[in-house]
């Protein structure tokens, strides 16, 4: 019984830790559902706001729930000034992602309901901090660019609002539906290690500020959010269509990760890169820059070719593999791609940690407490001998 | 096999998930043993440097070691103005685990090393993390209560010096001893729910900052570091020896938890509250106030007494049970009872980080991604239609 409860240093990988209502993926055939639905239906025909209300309600609104949810999350996103006061306290060079977690962290300072532990609070905790992350990041970008930041637009949707609120231009219909797409993509995906460290903080009782500052940190690192602003780095490593090949051989040689192709779950292509690449081409064409995109068809290609050829294995693109491109030919700062993932994956931490918090008795988790296995030292059979200072 | 690896909703218990050289527990005795040395020989003979010293570098220093450690951390303690300029901007209501958690974040801001990742840099990122803690602590505490923050002293140790900055006023040998075990015996105990988190963020490779950040979010929740505050409640509201009984009564009627009593590993008493409470006994006789250290012994008997009378099993104290007392007559402010937890575990803290991102080949740990079991529903056979909001 103790020996099949020894699972180490794997990461978890295959073990099923977790009952949830939110997702479930199918990663021998890519198949992503949020709340009973494909994320391919919701990225083709929802909106980021239904999405939303979906994963935090269980349901898709209707259009009165629809029309007073978005007036909901439109109303909550200013950010109160002292957030302000203390971003403008921070290095101009500080990375986006600890300004994120230490923003949010700050966020609960102003709850005047933190020590509320209902339901409901916890709502309009969800609520409040899906609006206010975009508001927050945008604010960032603007003040380490000596420029004020720009106040929400109630009337823009929340895809759009952000752009506005980072550029001070109203982006036009296509631009906006792209990212609304993106947000969709990358609202929910089970328990990926950000999601895991925010129910991991949930189960101690902590708040749910205290919990996604956890999963932002989480995001940050390159092998989980991170990963996409490692993927334009390559991209521009590579510069053009013929040095591909010479590239992932290359990388290959040195034992470096290919970012954006491989993943801890899927076992064929990511079912949203394949709806992010259609919309990475276009904005390519859009901007004058379709090498980007067209680097990126290569490396799929022959990184998966040459992959095969070298390892004997296939990987398979995942969906940071063409958000890189797309993101950067929408004129998103690239140490903003791994921000954009958390103001859309937010949508998934709360419901995860109001899960967390609230699920019925069946299905209710308990505190994470692992255990650990020991291969140090005792320096004898039973333990070392305290020798004082003053003798070692 | 894949029904041998389905462990859900159980938080992880009794499931080992890592090596490490860090500590051992075992349970069913009450030993705790930090790097082969018994965690109660290191509180009654070390300094919390020289445990520091064996977490981080894997040996007891000498006395030259010893020497110039102490004088780094010592170094490290004062902490940028700019984060005094940041705390400045939060509401004096802010709670101090959510100050200490963004504080953790923007420490970030200030390191110029950020990007370098060898092991000597994390080593004194680790060292200088352990020195800004209780500096960073101290400075709200003035802050919030509109005093100036007191600047460290090099010349006092690492306990005296925290009490000196919280209170502008050196600390007699005795209460300096105590709160130097208090942090000992509280540094590290393998993967409780904090250290998990910290090596859950780190395994994503984010940097230090984001995986503390994430553990400090986790330590706050009352079922975890939050405990010693809750213990320190229950005292007070039981206010006198001779209601203790009728309280534990009431709060098993209620369903109510009592805190400090029920360990997630333990099923002896903790070894660390046998070493605690003789020193809560001293304090409470020292300062008049021996009553809190009263109530939590009757507490503690009765506490087992009727629990096991009611519902036929032993519960034993933990950590957090004499701790509350005794850093209640030290004068540490009761919402400052869990950050000074925070203060002593991030040693184990920044081991265990460094062990995820630097352990040898052999023990080298994977990338926390879990799995989860979909219980939400489908509307079908498949998955729900999507209907366009208009119909709905």
């Amino acid at each position: 019984m103790e020996q099949e409860k020894k699972i180490i240093n794997t990461g978890l990988r295959g073990v099923t830790v977790a009952s949830t209502k939110i997702s479930d993926i199918d990663s021998t055939i890519g198949r992503l559902i949020y709340r009973g639905y494909l994320a391919k239906d919701l990225a083709e025909n929802a909106t980021f706001e239904e999405v939303v209300h979906l994963l935090l309600y269980e349901k898709l609104p209707d259009p009165r729930e629809l029309n007073h949810f978005k007036k909901r999350l439109s109303e909550e996103r200013p950010i109160p000034p002292e957030i302000h006061a203390a971003l403008k306290t921070r290095p101009k060079t500080s990375l986006p992602m600890d300004i994120l977690q230490a923003g949010t962290a700050m966020l609960a300072n102003h709850d005047p309901y933190l020590a509320d532990t209902s339901r409901d609070a916890g709502m309009n905790r969800a609520i409040r901090l899906i609006a206010e992350f975009p508001t927050l990041l945008a604010a960032w970008d603007r003040i380490r660019n000596d420029r004020k930041p720009i106040a929400p637009l109630p009337d823009l949707d929340h895809a759009a609002n952000f752009l506005y609120m980072l550029t001070g231009n109203k982006p036009d219909e296509e631009i906006s539906h792209f990212f609304d797409v993106c947000l969709i993509l990358h609202a929910e995906h089970s328990l990926n290690a950000s999601t895991f460290a925010a129910r991991e903080v949930a189960s101690t009782r902590a708040h749910m500020y205290a919990a996604i500052t956890a999963a932002v940190g989480s995001l940050s690192g390159e092998l989980h959010g991170g990963a996409n602003v490692r993927v334009m780095e390559m991209l521009q490593k590579i510069d053009s269509v013929d040095q591909v090949e010479a590239f992932v051989n290359r990388e290959m040689d040195e034992g470096r990760k290919l970012f954006g192709l491989g993943h801890a779950v899927y076992k064929v292509d990511d079912p949203r890169a394949r709806i992010l690449a259609p919309m990475s081409k276009i904005m390519g064409e859009r901007t004058g820059e379709p090498r980007w995109y067209e680097i990126s068809t290569v490396l799929e290609q022959k990184g998966k070719e040459i992959f095969k050829e070298r390892k004997g294995i296939d990987i398979f693109v995942n969906v940071d593999f063409y958000s890189a491109s797309l993101y950067y030919t929408m004129g998103i700062p690239i140490d903003f791609f791994t921000p954009v993932f958390a103001i859309s994956r937010i949508a998934g931490w709360t419901a995860h940690i109001l899960e967390e918090q609230f699920a019925d008795a069946a299905e209710k988790p308990a505190l994470y407490r692992p255990s650990s296995d020991y291969v140090g030292e005792y320096c004898g059979p039973d333990q070392c001998t305290f020798v004082p200072v003053e003798n070692r």
